[in-house]
C-alpha cells in the first residue's frame, strides 16, 4: 500500500546570493514566481522576454518547511519530485539527497532515515542551467551541430526553452510538477502495463503486468480484473513471481478502440488488487483501450508505402504537429489539456504528433487523446541537433529517460509510435554531412531507444526520426516527410502539387495570431507590420518578409495591420488546404498530413491553427472542411476541373451532389445536381466538366505564366478566370462544401461584395450578393465562432454560433483588406 | 585584292505561304520588318510578347534581284553572309547553295559560277527553328537537362532568344548581319594575327601572322608594319610559304595596353602588305595592342587564386555581365556599343563579361572596350543546358564556331579569357546529377575548345566555365564563383558578407527599370506593383515577390508604384555596394566581382544597372563611387566601425581624410580630420572609432535580432542606432566618399528631410538640413543626368548636370517613398 502526501502549494525561494525569501509555488517557476511578485515583466508583452534573458546566470533555492506525522506504520519513505527543471541538488534536512539532471524524469529519495516529525527542511538548490551546459560544451573534446542554441544539446532540458522559430528564449527553472512524500507499507504494485497481444473476430488476447515491490516474504497474489463500463470483461488472479505478476486474458466481444472518425473510444478499467491470502494489501485501477496498430511498411510502385493501420483498417492520419502550450509549464491545466485535444478533434484530426523538442506531455493530455481518439505520434526529446552519446553518461540519461517515460506512457491507446528524435537523422544527411554516423546521437535512436522500446513496450512500432526512412531521411518514397520546401525553402505553395510524400509528418505555413492576441502583447505605438515587437513575435529569421512573400504572391498588399492578420490567416489556410487536399487525393500512396504546427507556447506569428490563447485562426476553421470524413475536391486537369469524392467514412455511402458556377460579379452561370456513390476509405472521380463547358464564351485574356524559369504571357479565357465553381456533396443529411477558381486571388477581378449581417443574441447570420472570399467576422467581444473565413455563394445564409454575446460585429473580405497600389 | 560589294539595304519578304512580298531590311529580321510594316504591335509594350510566339511556326523567304559588273577581272567571286539567323536554305538565280545552320558564324559560297551580269536572284528560305529543334529533341536518343525551353541546346542560336529571367521569347529570324559578294583577284590575306608573345624591359616581342588566299603561282612577300600614331615602330618583310605568314618583330619602348584605371589603351596600327615583286596585290590593316595576360592560380590558405594580371600587374576585376542589348540585334547600332562601352568606362568598370546565353558579339563592342580598356571575358554559347556533343555534327559545329569566332575576335587587347560555357558545369554537379560527364557538352568544353584556343589563340588563358574550379565547380574557395545564395536563394543581403569568393562572376539584385522606362510599355491600368504587365515584364518566377521580398526586410513597403520604383532601385544599389565593398576590401584574397547584369535586351524589370533605354538606375550611379580607384569602406567590427582605404591607384598615395557623424535628425555629432596614406594596389585599415566614441551617451533600445535560427531581442545603443558616419578622402585633388548606418533602415527613425532644390540651366543643386537617404531627382524630360540617389550630408550642396534642360524636377527620398502600415 502506498500513501502519499502532497508537498505541493506555497514554498519559499530567493536567490541564491540574495538573502530575502518570497513565497514560490509549486508546481511552479521561478519566472512565474517572480511575475506573481512583479519583480519581472510580463515575458509575453512587447520584448520583456529581454528581462528573463538576464535571469539565465543566477541560481535559484526553493524551500519547504513541513512537518510529518510518524504515528502511522511503514516501511519506506520516499521523497517524490515529478519533475525538477533542470539541474538542482536536494537536501532534506541539510542532508544531501541527490542532483537531478533530467527534467523529463521523476526523481525519488529514500528518506525514511531523514525524515522527522517536526520542522522538516526540504531545499533544492537550482543551478543555472545555462551556465552548466555551456561548461559542459566548453570542456567537450567535440563540438555538435545544433540550431538555435549551441549547448543546449548537453543537458536534458526541452529544447525549446532557448528559443526555437516560434519560441522565446525562456528557460523556466523551478519544480514544475508534483511533489509528495510516499510512504510504503508491505508491498506497491509499479508500472502496471495493459496490452493488446491480438484480435480474433470476437475476442481480444491482452496481457497485463506489473512490478511488484515487497517489503514481506509472504506469498503474494495479484487479481487482475478487466471490466467496461462497470461490467467485468475478465479476471484473473497471478502469483507475484520474480518481483512482478503477468497476466492473459481473452476478452470476448472486445469494444475495440479506434481513430476519431473511424469508430469509438471505449476505455477498459484494469484493476489489480494485490493480497496477502485475505488481506487486500494494495491496489490499482488505470484506464487503457483495446487496439493494436501496425505501421504497413510495403514496396510499391512509388517506394515504400508509410501506413497507420489499426484493428486492421488502414487510417489517413489528419492532423498537426504538437508543441509544448506554454513556455512556463505549470500554467497549464487539465482542462487547457481537454480543451486543446477537443479542438483537434472537432477540427475532424485523428492524430498529433507530440514534437521531440518540447516535453513528453502530461497524464491529462494522453488521456484526452485516448477519450477523443486522437492518435499520438511520440516523439523522443532530441531535436535539431547532434547529442554527446559518445559519453557514456549521456548514453545512460537517454535509457534512463526512454524507461521513465515508457513505464509512464505506455497504457494510453493514443500512442501509436514511438519516435526517435525530430529532424537529426536528416540533418546527419542534408545538414552537417555526417552520412549515418555512429555516435552524434544516433547511438540513441538505432540501439538504445529500439531496445528500451522492445524491452518495455512490444504493442507499438518504433520510428528512429521523423523524417525517417529511405537513403535521404527526408526522402519523398519512403517513409515520412517534412516538406518545408514550401514556406523556409521559400518556393511557391504550388510545390505542394507535385509533392509525392508517403507521409507528411510536418509542413506549414505561418499567419498572424488573431487580431486581439496582436493587441494583447503591442502598445499603440507596436501596431505596424515591420515594428520590433511585431518583429520579434515571429521567431523565425525573415520571419515577416516570408508572410509578405507570400501575401503578394497569392493575394496582393495589405490595407494595413488589422488586413495583414486576416490576409495572413486566408493565406495560410488556404495553403494548408492545398497541400491537404492533393495528399488526401492520393490516399494512401500518401497516408498522412500533420501540418506544423497545432498550438502556440506564446502570443506570437506562427505555423499554428490556434493561438496561444486558444483564438482560432482562419486554418483551424478550415481544417474542420479539408479534414472532415467527406472531402469533395476540385482540381484543373486534362484541360476542366475534375471533381474527386475523398471518404474516410468505413462504407460505401450515397451522396448528393450540386455543383454551382458563378461569375465573380455575382452572376449565376450553371448548376449541377446528381447523386454518386463514394466508395469507403477510398478516392473516386465523380465528375469533369471541360473549360467550355465551365465557361461557354471565350473572351481572350493574356496572362503572364510559369514557363520553367521564366514568365511568359499566355492567352486564357476570360470569362473562365472569372468564374467560381462551388460543390456540396450530401451524405448522411451532413453537408461537405468546396470551392474553386482558376487563378490566384492577385489576379482575379473580385466585386466588393455587399455582405448582410444579422446579429440574433449569440447567432451572427451572413448573405453576400455576389460570391465573396476569405470573409472574416471580426467581434468586439472576446467569443468562440463556430466558423469564420468563410467562401460564400450569393444568396446562401451562413449562420454562425458565438460562445457569448458578440457585441459589435465588423464584416470583412479580401476586397476590403487588399490595397492595390 | 578582294572587292566587296554589299547587298545590304531592302530586300523582298514575304512568307512562305503567302503570295505577297513586302519589303524588308538587311541586315534585319522579320520581327523588325513586320513591325515597320505595322503587321505586329511592339512586342516590348504591355503583352504583345504574345503575337511573336504565334509567328514561331512560320517559315519565311527573303529575296534580292540585284544585276552585278563582271567587266572586272576576277579570280573568284563569292557570296557572304556575316550572319543568318538560323535555319535557312540559300538559292543564287534557282541554285541551291547550301544550307546555314549557326548564327554565329559567317557563311561564304563560290558562286563564281552562278552570277550573271543582270537579273540575279537571291533567296533566302528560312525554316521555323522552332519547328527544327523540337524535331532534333524528339529524335534525340537521350533527354537533355536544360533551364527555359528545353530544345534550344539543339540548334545554334543565341539561347535568349527563347525566354529567359530577364528576357521575352523573341526569337528573331533573319538575315542579322551584312551581306556582300566578295570579288577576290590574285591573292587575298585572311585571317591576320597580331599578339604580345612576351614583353621585356623596354621591350616587346610581338607575333603577326595571316593566311594568305592566292590565286597566282608567282613568289608573295608580305610586308609588314607596325606603327602607332603615325610612326613606325617595327617593320618587317616574309615571304609568303605555306599558304601564310609568320612574323616576329621586337618594338622597343612599347606603350603598353592597360585596363581602366590601371594606365592608358595605347592602340597599334598593324598593315600587312602582299606583292608580287614591285606590284602591290593586297593590302590590309588592323589595330591592336601590346599587352599580356595571365591567371594567377596559386594554393593559398583559402584555396587557389584567380587573379588576373595584365603586364605583371595585378588588376582587381570590376565590372557587370553583358548581355545582348536587344532581342533584335540589327538594331543595335556601332554609337550603341561606343555608348555603352563609355558607361562602364565611367562607372570606373574594367571588365564585362560576354555571357554564354547570348552571342559573340559585334565588332564594334570589342573596338570600343579596346578603347576604353574595359577587358572582356568572353565565354562560348552554351549556357544553363547541357548538350548533344555525343553527335559528331553537334562537336563539328561546335569546332567549326569556335574557329569563326578566334579567328574574327582574337586580335582585340580587352579579350583576356577565352571561357567554355556559362553555369553548365555547375549545373552537372548541382543541378543535373551527372557530376564530370564525357558528353552532355563536357566534350566541347574540355577537349574541343581548348583545342582550338591553343591552335588558334595561345596569347589568352582558357576556362572551362563560369563558375568553374574546384570539386565542386561554384566553389568558395577556387576559380570564379556565382554568388546567388541572396536573391534566387532568397537569401538575406548579409549573406555576402560571409562570402569569400576567390572571384564573384555573377551575383545581382533585381530593381525596377526608371520610372519613364515603366510608363513606356504599360497602359494606365496596368500601372500597379502586381499587375499582370508588370509581372510580365519581370520574367524571373517570383521575381516581384523577391523585389518585395528584400524592399520589406530592408526598408518597407513602398506608398505606390512610382516608390516601388526608387525603392527597389535604392535597395538594389545598397545590396550590390555591401557586396562588392566586402570582396574589394578582400583584395587579392577574392580578385574581381562582376555584378549580373550590365544591360537589357527589352524594357524589364531585371538585375541591370542601366535600363533597355539606357536610362541609368541607382545601381549605376552607384557603381560609379563603389568601383572608384579610391573606396574609403566603413566596417562595423570590434565593437564599432574600422575605416579601410582600398586603393586600386599603381602608387601610394596621400589621403586627406574627414569623418562626420550626426544624428538622423540632423545635429552634428562630432567631426575628425586627418592625412593618411594609401598603399598602392592595396587595403590599409585608417582608422577605428569605438560605439562609445560614435556615440557618447547611451540610451537602451530593444531591438530583435537574428539569434541563430531565432529572432531574439537585444539591448542596444539608441542613440548609436539614431546616428549616421560619413567619410570624405580626398586624395589628387578627387574626392571620394561613403557612409554608414548602424541598422536596416526599415529599423531607423529617419526624420523627413527639407530638400532645397535649385535648377540653373541644366544644372540641379540640392541641399538638406538632416541626413536624407536616397535622394531621386525626378526630371520630367528625359534628359542623362550626371549623378542620381544621393545621401546626403546636411548642408552640402550637391549639383547634378543634366544633358538638357530638365523640365519640372520633382525630389523624393526614404522618409517619402516608405508607407507605414
Amino acid at each position: 500500500m502506498e500513501k502519499r502526501i502532497s508537498l505541493n502549494g506555497t514554498w519559499k525561494f530567493r536567490e541564491a546570493s540574495d538573502n530575502e525569501w518570497n513565497d514560490g509555488k509549486v508546481p511552479g517557476c521561478v519566472q512565474l514566481d517572480l511575475l506573481a511578485q512583479n519583480r519581472i515583466s510580463d515575458p509575453f508583452y512587447c520584448m520583456n522576454e529581454l528581462e528573463c534573458h538576464k535571469l539565465e546566470e543566477k541560481e535559484w533555492i526553493y524551500r519547504k518547511e513541513f512537518d510529518f506525522d510518524l504515528s502511522e506504520e511503514f516501511d519506506e519513505i520516499k521523497l517524490v519530485f515529478e519533475g525538477i527543471d533542470t539541474i538542482a541538488d536536494i537536501y532534506l534536512n541539510g542532508e544531501f539527497l541527490g542532483r537531478a539532471e533530467n527534467m523529463y524524469i521523476s526523481h525519488e529519495f529514500d528518506v525514511t532515515d531523514i525524515i522527522s516529525e517536526k520542522d522538516n527542511v526540504l531545499e533544492v538548490y537550482f543551478h543555472s542551467s545555462t551556465k552548466v551546459m555551456r561548461t559542459l560544451e566548453n570542456n567537450s573534446p567535440i563540438r555538435l551541430e545544433s540550431s538555435f542554441e549551441t549547448a543546449r544539446p548537453y543537458i536534458r532540458k526541452a529544447q525549446y526553452a532557448y528559443g526555437w522559430d516560434w519560441g522565446p528564449r525562456l528557460a523556466q527553472v523551478g519544480l514544475w510538477k508534483d511533489v509528495y512524500i510516499s510512504v510504503v507499507k508491505d508491498a506497491v504494485i509499479e508500472n502496471p502495463f495493459f496490452y493488446t497481444e491480438k484480435l480474433q473476430e470476437d475476442a481480444a488476447f491482452v496481457r497485463v503486468n506489473a512490478s511488484v515491490s515487497s517489503f514481506t516474504d509472504q506469498d503474494l497474489i495479484a487479481e487482475v480484473t478487466v471490466s467496461y463500463d462497470g461490467e467485468v470483461c475478465g479476471r484473473k488472479s497471478v502469483h507475484v513471481e520474480y518481483g512482478g505478476i503477468d497476466a492473459y486474458l481473452k476478452i470476448d466481444n472486445p469494444k475495440l478502440w479506434y481513430p476519431n472518425g473511424i469508430g469509438p473510444q471505449p476505455l477498459y478499467n484494469i484493476n489489480i488488487k494485490l493480497s496477502i491470502g485475505e488481506d487486500v494489501i494494495d491496489e490499482l485501477n488505470f484506464r487503457s483501450g483495446i487496439r493494436v496498430v501496425r505501421l504497413i511498411r510495403e514496396k510499391d510502385s512509388e517506394g515504400e508505402s508509410f501506413i497507420f493501420e489499426i484493428n486492421g483498417i488502414k487510417v489517413f492520419a489528419k492532423g498537426a504537429d504538437w508543441i509544448p502550450a506554454d513556455n512556463f509549464l505549470s500554467r497549464i491545466t487539465k482542462d487547457d489539456y481537454y480543451e486543446f485535444v477537443r479542438l483537434a478533434k472537432d477540427a475532424n484530426m485523428n492524430m498529433l504528433r507530440v514534437w521531440g523538442g518540447g516535453i513528453y506531455e502530461d497524464e491529462a493530455f494522453y488521456d484526452a487523446c485516448d477519450e477523443m481518439g486522437i492518435m499520438v505520434w511520440q516523439d523522443f526529446m532530441y531535436a535539431c541537433a547532434q547529442y554527446p552519446d559518445q559519453f557514456d553518461w549521456f548514453q545512460q540519461m537517454a535509457a534512463e529517460e526512454a524507461e521513465d517515460v515508457l513505464l509512464r506512457l505506455r497504457n494510453h491507446p493514443s500512442i501509436v509510435l514511438w519516435c526517435g528524435n525530430n529532424e537529426n537523422n536528416t540533418g546527419f544527411y542534408s545538414w552537417w554531412g555526417n552520412g549515418d554516423p555512429k555516435y552524434l546521437g544516433n547511438y540513441i535512436y538505432k540501439e538504445i531507444l529500439p531496445q528500451i522500446c522492445a524491452k518495455y513496450d512490444p504493442s507499438r512500432p518504433y520510428w528512429v526520426s521523423s523524417p525517417y526512412g529511405g537513403v535521404d531521411p527526408n526522402s519523398e518514397s519512403e517513409g515520412d516527410r517534412h516538406q518545408w520546401d514550401v514556406w523556409s525553402g521559400w518556393a511557391d505553395v504550388k510545390a505542394y502539387l507535385a509533392d509525392k510524400s508517403r507521409f507528411v509528418s510536418e509542413f506549414g505555413f505561418q499567419s498572424m495570431p488573431d487580431w486581439k492576441t496582436v493587441l494583447s502583447y503591442t502598445k499603440e505605438d507596436d501596431r505596424y507590420i515591420l515594428s520590433p515587437v511585431m518583429i520579434s513575435h515571429n521567431k523565425q529569421i525573415d520571419g515577416m518578409e516570408r508572410l509578405i512573400r507570400y501575401m503578394v504572391s497569392e493575394l496582393g498588399f495589405p490595407k494595413d495591420l488589422k488586413s495583414f492578420v486576416y490576409l495572413t490567416q486566408f493565406n495560410q489556410a488556404e495553403a494548408i488546404k492545398k497541400g491537404v487536399e492533393h495528399w488526401r487525393a492520393r490516399k494512401f500512396m500518401t497516408a498522412g498530413t500533420l501540418y506544423w504546427q497545432f498550438n502556440d507556447c506564446w502570443p506570437v506569428a506562427s505555423w499554428s491553427c490556434i493561438d496561444y490563447y486558444k483564438r482560432k485562426k482562419a486554418l483551424y476553421y478550415y481544417s474542420g472542411r479539408f479534414f472532415a470524413s467527406v472531402l469533395p475536391y476540385i482540381v484543373e486537369e486534362d484541360g476542366g476541373i475534375t471533381i474527386y469524392g475523398i471518404s474516410d467514412l468505413q462504407q460505401d455511402a450515397e451522396a448528393h451532389v450540386e455543383v454551382l458556377c458563378y461569375s465573380l460579379d455575382g452572376e449565376k452561370l450553371w448548376e449541377r445536381k446528381f447523386n454518386t456513390r463514394l466508395i469507403a476509405n477510398d478516392v473516386v472521380k465523380i465528375a469533369h466538366y471541360d473549360e467550355r463547358e465551365i465557361a461557354e464564351k471565350y473572351v481572350p485574356y493574356v496572362v503572364p505564366v510559369d514557363a520553367s524559369h521564366c514568365t511568359l504571357p499566355v492567352e486564357r479565357n476570360w470569362k473562365l478566370l472569372n468564374s467560381v465553381v462551388y460543390v456540396r456533396m450530401t451524405v448522411d443529411e451532413k453537408i461537405y462544401d468546396n470551392y474553386y477558381v482558376f487563378d490566384k486571388f492577385r489576379n482575379l477581378k473580385l466585386t466588393k461584395p455587399n455582405i448582410t449581417c444579422y446579429v440574433e443574441g449569440n447567432d451572427i447570420t451572413l448573405s453576400t450578393d455576389v460570391p465573396a472570399f476569405g470573409v472574416f467576422v471580426d467581434t468586439e467581444n472576446d467569443v468562440d465562432l463556430s466558423d469564420n473565413c468563410l467562401n460564400m455563394i450569393p444568396g446562401e445564409k451562413y449562420t454562425l454560433k458565438c460562445s457569448d454575446n458578440p457585441g459589435d460585429v465588423k464584416i470583412y473580405d479580401l476586397s476590403s483588406l487588399i490595397l492595390k497600389i
